[in-house]
């Protein structure tokens, strides 16, 4: 069922962000290159390429949304293509102020043209993604609903810039409790995967009582992705994630479990001595994860997750009523959490 | 008649800044205080300060187009907070990009802050610009114009980006022409001067084709403005720029007098070898300021100036007919030419 969607909806997805994304004129075309070189569709020399795209969840939600709230799927395309673009803006500028160097098996833009050029570029895509949304009257969508949906969607370009700031900032902290963990992450993954639902209902016509439930229902299980991305990034089995064992704990990364264990009275301090440690590394890592044992912190995270779950399908239940069982909205919060460890 | 303008609605936009760029939070408030300290209101330690603002000129605009056009001048407050809360956005990234330490006598974001930090700033000040459009429809603007006020807007932020792409792209390359540097303005300098101009008109009530005018004004004013700049960057008498004498020759830079003087046949190739000249500073300025001479590059520069100058007066002139010459669009065009040497 989702497989029929995904089939259906990615190509004309694709060809709503191709056109935005367009350029044309001779002079600006490595401008427009970088774009397309990020969004997977040319090389470094510009030449056409055929990569596996990304995920495309965000604007599948939103388009999702649109039906299932009974409304016509293909008007949301405009603005599932600007919420992928927006999403994609954030990660190339996400590369540069984390100086990561890869992205998808490839070198990211701003390893390729430089930061300067590579923070432009983006800039680029960051007005174009509102370029995208503006396409909404021209598929018969009423002014009110568009100007509705690019103040969800402007929130949200808020509400992203400041998951960002507190992630940057935590990195130069010592301290950091969940409840800031979490603040952080509302912003930099939930909102964006709640006003993707958002969008998708309100162009498909859902009350607005109705759609304040379905961005709960995004938000909740944005909540619940990245805490599984979080637990599988220290217990999750290196042969189905692609990297290694304890990945996160070898990168002192501070996911929730390892801020739960962190604060945890008991093993805290031990926990974090050992990370300080000069030399820290693999044969560290057995230690590292008794302590995570011993403080319960899987557990915890785990249950911390399934409550945004079940809270997510709780409030697509308020949103659909008896349809969303049989929703795809319903078949995608499942999916994505059966990702194996 | 300018002075009692600025006197009036300059506080109304800063309060109409402040608003949006408000934040509120405690833990987003380094976020919002590099917002604050670029846009002159606190300083690094973010406790408040009062410095001599920026000039303010395209908000300004924007509000003399809206009254010349007999709308009501309050209504358009949003947008010309919108347009000058974006321009700050692109002057924070272009220090990044341009590796600049200083702007305003005062330290840049990024060096303060870092550049991570200072990408992520200017990207919240982008969003909130979008933010502010969206004040139109509180103050009584319709739907529509709202709507079609954020395409202009929309079209500017991509113009800035591809102006700023080729504005770098010539720092790598040895031969740039005229026509391709007028190409970069009219995107990094001109386009935002039109926007803010043809916002002003469309929330006023101009007619489409007075509003074409009107942009087309305001990116004309925007070019004569520009090309002054680079003339007053070689030429301008120090005491009052505040600049070094031939300050622009000394730092190479690619500007329309001096890239008419490169692509000049019988002296392009000397006054290029004198600033690849190992060494080349001050005691070489008479020389290349001879060469400048010999291929009549000022009296070139000085003749475009003069063309889009009275272009844009045209432009005035079949937008507003008879009241064109009372207007405050007019006398501010004038008074912007007025800059001393």
């Amino acid at each position: 069922m989702l497989n029929e969607f995904f089939e259906r909806w990615l190509p004309v997805l694709e060809a709503e962000m191709r056109a935005v994304l367009a350029g044309g004129e001779a002079a600006t075309a490595a401008h427009y290159g970088m774009m397309h070189y990020h969004m997977g569709w040319v090389d470094a020399t510009f030449q056409p390429v055929t990569l596996p795209a990304g995920k495309r969840l965000r604007p599948l939600l939103c388009l999702m949304a649109c039906e299932a709230v009974g409304g016509e799927t293909k008007q949301a395309a405009p603005a599932a293509a600007a919420l992928e673009i927006l999403h994609n803006f954030s990660l190339v500028h996400d590369d540069i102020e984390d100086g990561d160097e890869m992205r998808r098996h490839r070198p990211t833009v701003w390893k390729l043209w430089g930061a300067p050029q590579a923070i432009n570029a983006g800039d680029a895509m960051f007005a174009l993604a509102f370029a995208a949304m503006q396409r909404l009257p021209e598929r018969g969508v009423a002014p009110e609903t568009t100007l509705a949906a690019l103040r969800i969607f402007t929130e949200t370009c808020v509400a992203l810039t400041e998951g960002q700031h507190l992630d940057m900032s935590f990195e130069q902290r010592d301290c950091v409790t969940v409840d800031e963990y979490l603040r952080m992450i509302r912003g930099k993954t939930a909102a964006l995967i709640g006003a993707s639902v958002a969008i998708g209902g309100l162009i498909g016509g859902a009350t607005p009582e109705a759609d304040e439930s379905l961005r709960h229902f995004g938000q909740s299980i944005g909540l619940a992705f990245q805490i599984q991305d979080d637990i599988l990034g220290i217990w999750g089995d290196p042969a189905v994630t692609g990297k290694a064992a304890g990945n996160d704990i070898l990168r002192r990364k501070k996911s929730l479990p390892m801020l739960h264990a962190l604060n945890d009275a008991r093993h805290g301090a031990q926990l974090d001595a050992l990370l300080q440690k000069p030399g820290f590394g693999a044969p560290d890592l057995p230690e590292a994860l008794r302590l995570l044992a011993a403080t319960g912190s899987q557990e915890y995270a785990n249950r911390l997750m399934n409550e945004f779950y079940t809270a997510g399908l709780d409030a697509l239940r308020f949103a659909l009523g008896e349809r969303a069982r049989q929703s795809l909205l319903w078949a995608t919060a499942e999916w994505l959490m059966q990702r194996e460890m």
